[in-house]
């Protein structure tokens, strides 16, 4: 079975490729919750909903959040009532806030939630976040310490960063089916997905077990760089890492991931740097990593688990 | 300042006309709340919305609930989902919803949230719940004893009534604005809308305090008959009347409000009921109650005023 560690765009893309190279039963996610917050009294969970949306096709394509086909007569009615708008909820997308957070209260686990509501959108691949614990990322800025969803939507990144701290993650456990899943020793490889490291992957690992269990290295693990030419994809990931002085390269992703990556992904456009990544005793892979659309995703899929294959064993 | 005491349509529309005939400083409504119930984890006042949109011509005239020009992709996702359906909440109208239990949840009374949402909605006249506190209709019924929306709206009236209980009465205090104004000698007289006596102006005459202002006869009191012809102009109450061995007739709801109420306005179909009105002591006008449109509800409305009027010393 093949575990990948996901958040945001890019990692739904991928996670998207993955589940349509792997069978159902050979293919689980691991999900960021780091972005989870509180919003009008709703759990509302991005990560899981873009990997959600992603793997049901009911994704916004062009937003890189939120759904296809939506309708915004809630948020209308919300402005004229006064309510808080910043952070934009469609009809259609409220409906998995309102059912999410009334079955929490009523004692259900995030990941019971998630697995229900994926399992009604018609959802093969297992899908879970990484923690059913409070867990959250707090930004460090030349604004203070800022929340996540406050710094990323409210602020749209504008504040410097300084560092991250993520607040519940000395406390969190594995979720129940991901500690089920890693228990078994059923897992043959990890891939993390083209997310930001810092705001999406680096949440995750905060939880010792999963970190524990990616340092055991018992399984090969592969990434697929966020930095495509100097620059995200998506997202502020190169802007965070001018500011916490790194150029913003394949390269510099590399050395953040360390020996806890065995093999790389790098675009085409980076082809260069791949002697120096090897050198660093890592196996990479190159190719067209641009995730455009389902057919591009799912290339890159093929192209990463080739790369796992590689190192198996 | 004239006080109504209103639930349902009838009585939003009735509370309607008279915000047209009076200035909105003359004018004031206490809402039935043993409607509201708690669904998808949300707050939900079905009567204070019914007036709160009828007073700000967004209400669904046809419906009778809910607000007009709605949508509905938030439910059909929602059932998608595998969610709660029976109770439909349009997009539009989950903002007041979500924004009610949100700063309900924040510590705000539901008058003071019911004050802010009817000012956002550009409503002049006060209109307040009657109480603050828990206060629920719970309906004694062939099937045992049911909370209101689910003999209402899930099983539509249809099991026999014998009676009805009014859970959190005993301790329910006045709304802190309806406390206010019955504490400040202003009003000068009560209108009880043509609402279901027993399921929207019984709930609030529980209130012990509403109970004891009508009780002291300092001000009229006139009333609009719910019952037109034999029958309820909308709503179930012809139906409980026969349940509980009453003949469903404008002569049984002045009968059941006895003494407390000093005026009748009945329809001209139920004129020859006039005499027999007026032999048990209360004043009576006949007129064409049928609040068809605005200008029929005005109308109304000052036939209303016209008899408290009549009973002023």
């Amino acid at each position: 079975m093949i575990l990948a560690l996901a958040g945001g765009v890019g990692g739904a893309r991928l996670a998207c490729g993955l589940a349509r190279a792997l069978q159902p039963a050979e293919f689980a996610i691991a999900v960021n919750v780091g972005d989870d917050f509180e919003h009008l009294g709703l759990h509302v969970s991005p990560d899981l909903d873009t990997v959600m949306y992603t793997l049901a096709g009911l994704h916004n394509p062009v937003a890189g959040w939120g759904r296809s086909d939506e309708t915004w007569n809630f948020m209308e009615t919300l402005a004229i009532l006064g309510g808080e708008t910043w952070f934009r909820l469609g009809d259609r997308d409220l409906a998995v806030h309102v059912e999410r957070t009334r079955r929490m209260a009523a004692g259900e686990t995030l990941s019971q939630v998630t697995e229900s509501l994926c399992r009604r959108l018609g959802i093969g691949a297992l899908v879970m976040p990484v923690t059913d614990d409070r867990l959250r990322t707090m930004v460090l800025t030349s604004e203070g310490e800022l929340s996540f969803q406050h710094y990323f939507v409210r602020l749209r990144c504008e504040p410097r960063v300084s560092g991250f701290r993520f607040d519940g993650a000395q406390d969190a456990r594995l979720s129940a089916p991901l500690a089920t899943l890693i228990g078994s020793s059923r897992i043959t490889g990890v891939v993390l997905c083209p997310s930001n490291p810092w705001l999406s992957i680096a949440p995750m690992r905060a939880v010792a077990a999963l970190e524990e269990f990616l340092a055991a290295r018992r399984v090969p693990v592969v990434a697929v760089s966020p930095i495509v030419g100097g620059a995200a994809v998506k997202g502020p990931a190169a802007k965070i890492m001018r500011e916490l002085g790194r150029e913003p390269s394949a390269l510099e992703v590399v050395r953040h991931y360390g020996a806890s990556v065995d093999g790389w992904l790098i675009d085409r456009v980076d082809a260069t740097l791949a002697a120096q990544i090897e050198v660093m005793g890592r196996r990479v892979h190159v190719a067209d990593t641009m995730m455009t659309d389902e057919g591009r995703s799912l290339a890159v899929a093929r192209e990463a688990l080739a790369l796992l294959r590689g190192l198996s064993p």
